[in-house]
């Protein structure tokens, strides 16, 4: 089915009067989120028997089970033991079986995030603080139920589609922060097996910890190289979890020095029963209303929390760089996500949300990357160079298996997790692997990240970089200037994560939206912007769900510039749609002005052209 | 200064009667070696006043001394401590001194090597296994006055003169010997961590050896990457190990848990005295006359050990892409090396001799590399592509500090290090560094080896690699038949180095070399040969000292058999004079027969060029 999303019904642009008011046009963006997706319903499950599904599906189940276990024993530890593996569990199958089934985007993996972690302890901190420890499971259910109503007033509302304001800007800085709680959750966790074990068994498990990391993070770029077979080197790279994790289990207790030296492993648990002594159901009818309002901010923040993890993982499993064909459905899901709350908070979950840092994994994982032989002639500039041939693998994004069998599976390996026997296997795992996990998910989280990438770049001597690098044509004080907003966003967060502050990061994050599009534009040019920022949406099929793309404030800014300084009518066509109308993944931009800053534009938008391919592909030397 | 040694007086070509036999005219090599190089001297000293000199001092006394401490601490406990760090200070600084000062080639670094401990107890343990374990200090130095004999007459005789027929076939082999001799000996060093330490100390030795081992391996690379100004990325990268060890035995003693793990540290000793209770002079001439004569053939082993150790390590300082104009002296210097075995056994300490993986480490350290930009135009093969450019970093080797001094240099810190306080801050060193420097040197003789290298080419996918690679003109069958000799090698000697019978190790390694002269050309045929193997010794200004480059067995047999093709005198020039005369690194052939037959040549030769390039531009990406 090749369906154009380009214009999609959904829309507010050119309305007028009570029409274009969100919040009068109740459950609008859901209605058509369901109708755009549900023609693929049938087709999600058929396209679902092949075996990328089936690969994608063992790595999501390890990329999702491990870190969630490991955010679960650090819950455990700072929640005096309320939250434990099998409230994770639950928590974790609950959202896998009702976002596989229902979702409008399935690609979208739910589940238990670091955040949630520190969200739930620093409640718990609270709650201690004042004295009142002993209601925490009623006032984190109330918390949930507050959070949930938010979020279903968010998706009825129609307020997703704010989310088309995300830029690269913030969402760079927000996994940055992401992957930094990572590393030092794993960090974390690593003292705690000083602690609560003993020194060598500490030790050890660093030993563990980094061999793990170094091991999945070899295995995945296999897949990168040209070294052996093309189904071998995508074996080892799909199966790069599962092996490490079996391998390293294995290692840890090889009879001898290492078997007898004192690893922390998962706690034994009573398979299906709440960690401490009660029923499932949390009685939070029994909540003195003092408290249920004390609830109703820390809900806000809640939903402000996950109003934009949720959906910035959403918009990372349908990133630029998959050629996804099925519509998103940001609205309807995130109304699912409010009923997951509801169900989880009244029964004593930690709450699932969308992985930031998994979310392009689950997608990638589905994706029939083709190797793609790509040769070339280089001359040197020097007159009398011979010219050398250039064999280069070039790895193209060739489609992706978008289908729900492979949440759906996972959810039953899930479920599978938390019977009896599979409980008595994960208890042979030392914990240090989850320290692995921690640095694996966050160090991906981080290194790719364009922050660090920009960073990296102003530290590069310029002169050996490539001639159609665009951010050649800026000054290096410019981007340091530009990260500096992002690094100080990070690490405030990062700062007051730390504290029992810690409920207000998400303020910090969101704030970062407002910072770009009001003050940016003031301090950086269009052209500079262009170079260094980009919606994090840009594709049709994502952003039909949104209502489509808004015009970025530098463009408009520097429209409304050249119109003012050009005075009357030669160019009549500067009108308001500025949207993206190509689905290469450039936003267009109306250039209008005199013949210099047409040529201009030509360039940069070639330079951007050739930077854009790169995610895309990824190259491996001979 | 810039002297032609394609026609040194020194050569044994074209030579009749007793004149040509080597035994009949000694000295003739040391002779020439001591005439060639001194009008150097004055300028060895001069040399040596700049940076780079410095910087090489540094790197070099690291590299020779962190490694040296290692064995010995590894002989210590395997000789029930008759040879202890004192003995290993004594012989470095011994050997530093001698070689700085006298030798031809003061590039090559002398001292204590992973073979030499390998030796010495293997001697010990035969000598216990006799039961005569307490005349062992009289066996070893009768081992080394005998060894001291047959270097002497190697060297008056002109032995070193075969050094030519070396090929990267069996130095290659070697270079992978010694590379897994290092790193196992690194593992070993750390079990010995569990074992004489605790568990605890055994694990947070295991971190902080791999930690140590990332970081200079890191630091190192930092050089060819395109990474902050030109002088930072050189200067992190020389002082790699200074680094590495100062941070690492600092976190060491970071106050509290690391702290108080109990880890093993480089034992105190009194400055300038014997390990064991003794005089430094050892009385051998106490020893019973029956075992004076078994240590006859274990001198002769000994001598076949330093014979081509020592001169492959030579070989190695003074290889292919360092840009060298000084000549080498294998005679004069292998007689050098007699003297410091005869000094060195007669008061007990370990016998120095060049060091292998170190040896291109000096020279590498002194040679000024200079960035060069190569901006290049890369044309894709389809014709709608668009042309990029390429702007690559090439680091090409532009002069070697040829000096004397750092060698000098290292010698006295060698000898400062012997007194009292600086033992004592050497004792603040965790010896799970060593186990880090093992790890880093042994990697590096196993990482770069064409041996591993081959193997890497064979597991590759053939379509990626670059057309200009000579060895896809080989079938792969035929390359893993070619490196199966190799590895065949490598494994026997390291499994005997195993055993009790690891005296008999260089018999092993040496016999390589007549397997690649008399089989070898029987089995491939000329092309593969050329492409696969080449004679580790190719550059004039080496060559000179060991009479010349000698014609190949496979060029030879080739030539040969196509004169009794061709049958007559169609062509006279065939004759037996086909060295290499070009200082590029090729061997020139006699290319005769058909004008298909030199057309083919003409390509390999061009294959060649560019291949033979490789090995001394060290690339970096953008």
């Amino acid at each position: 089915m090749s369906v154009d999303f380009r214009n999609d019904p959904y829309t507010w642009e050119g309305l007028t009067g009570w029409k274009s008011y969100r919040m009068a046009r109740p459950f609008r963006g859901m209605y058509w989120d369901v109708r755009r997706r549900l023609p693929y319903y049938w087709s999600d499950i058929k396209d679902g028997f092949n075996y990328r599904t089936f690969a994608g599906t063992v790595r999501i189940f390890f990329v999702n089970l491990l870190p969630a276990l490991a955010f679960q024993l650090d819950m455990e530890r700072n929640t005096d033991g309320y939250f434990g593996i099998n409230e994770g569990l639950f928590a974790s199958a609950l959202a896998a079986v009702v976002f596989s089934l229902l979702s409008v985007q399935p690609l979208t993996v739910v589940g238990i995030t670091g955040l949630i972690s520190l969200f739930n302890y620093t409640v718990y901190d609270i709650a201690v603080d004042q004295g009142v420890g002993d209601i925490y499971p009623q006032l984190i259910a109330w918390v949930s139920i507050w959070a949930a109503i938010f979020h279903w007033m968010s998706a009825v509302f129609n307020w997703c589609d704010y989310m088309r304001y995300i830029t690269d800007f913030s969402s760079n800085s927000f996994g940055l922060y992401v992957g930094i709680i990572y590393m030092i959750k794993g960090v974390e966790e690593l003292v705690d097996q000083f602690n609560n074990g003993s020194l060598s068994g500490g030790y050890l498990s660093v030993v563990i910890a980094l061999c793990y990391w170094a091991t999945v993070y070899g295995l995945e770029l296999m897949g990168s190289t040209i070294m052996f077979r093309p189904y071998i080197r995508k074996l080892l790279s799909d199966y790069a979890y599962p092996i490490a994790t079996i391998f390293w289990t294995g290692f840890s207790h090889i009879p001898g020095r290492i078997k007898d030296t004192d690893l922390l492993r998962v706690p034994h648990t009573r398979a299906f029963y709440p960690t401490v002594d009660r029923s499932w159901l949390v009685d939070f009818w029994n909540l003195d209303v003092k408290w249920v309002f004390v609830a109703l901010p820390m809900g806000i923040l809640l939903t402000l929390l996950f109003y934009y993890d949720h959906n910035v993982s959403s918009l990372g499993a349908q990133a630029k760089q998959f050629p996804l064909t099925k519509p998103a459905g940001f609205h309807w899901d995130f109304f699912l996500l409010g009923c997951t709350c509801f169900i989880g908070g009244i029964i004593g979950i930690p709450l699932p949300n969308g992985l930031v840092p998994q979310a392009p994994v689950h997608t990638d994982s589905l994706t029939e990357y083709k190797d793609r032989l790509v040769t070339s002639k280089e001359t040197d500039d020097k007159p009398d160079a011979p010219q050398l041939g250039h064999n280069k693998k070039i790895i193209v994004a060739d489609n992706v298996a978008e289908q729900r069998v492979s949440h759906f599976l996972m959810a039953l390996g899930l479920i599978g997790t938390m019977t009896g026997p599979l409980l008595v296997v994960l208890h042979t795992m030392p914990r240090a692997l989850f320290c692995g996990v921690f640095f694996v998910v966050g160090w991906g989280s981080i290194e790719g990240n364009g922050i660090i990438d920009n960073a990296i770049y102003i530290c590069k001597e310029t002169r050996f970089v490539s001639p159609q690098e665009p951010r050649r044509s800026l000054r290096k004080s410019r981007i340091a200037l530009y990260i500096m907003f992002q690094i100080l966003g990070v690490g405030f967060s990062v700062a007051i994560s730390q504290t029992i502050g810690a409920l207000g990061f998400p303020v910090i994050i969101v704030s970062l939206i407002p910072l770009r599009w009001a003050i940016l534009p003031r301090i950086f040019t269009e052209h500079e912007l262009l170079v260094l920022d980009a919606p994090t949406a840009d594709a049709d099929v994502v952003l039909a769900s949104m209502g489509g793309q808004p015009e970025l404030p530098e463009v408009k800014l520097a429209r409304q510039k050249r119109e003012a300084q050009d005075g009357d009518g030669e160019q009549g066509d500067a009108s308001g749609t500025s949207f993206a109308s190509n689905a290469s993944g450039l936003r267009s931009r109306e250039v209008v002005g005199s013949k210099d800053e047409q040529e201009d534009a030509r360039e940069k938008e070639q330079l951007e052209a050739q930077r854009g391919v790169e995610p895309t592909l990824r190259t491996g030397h001979a």
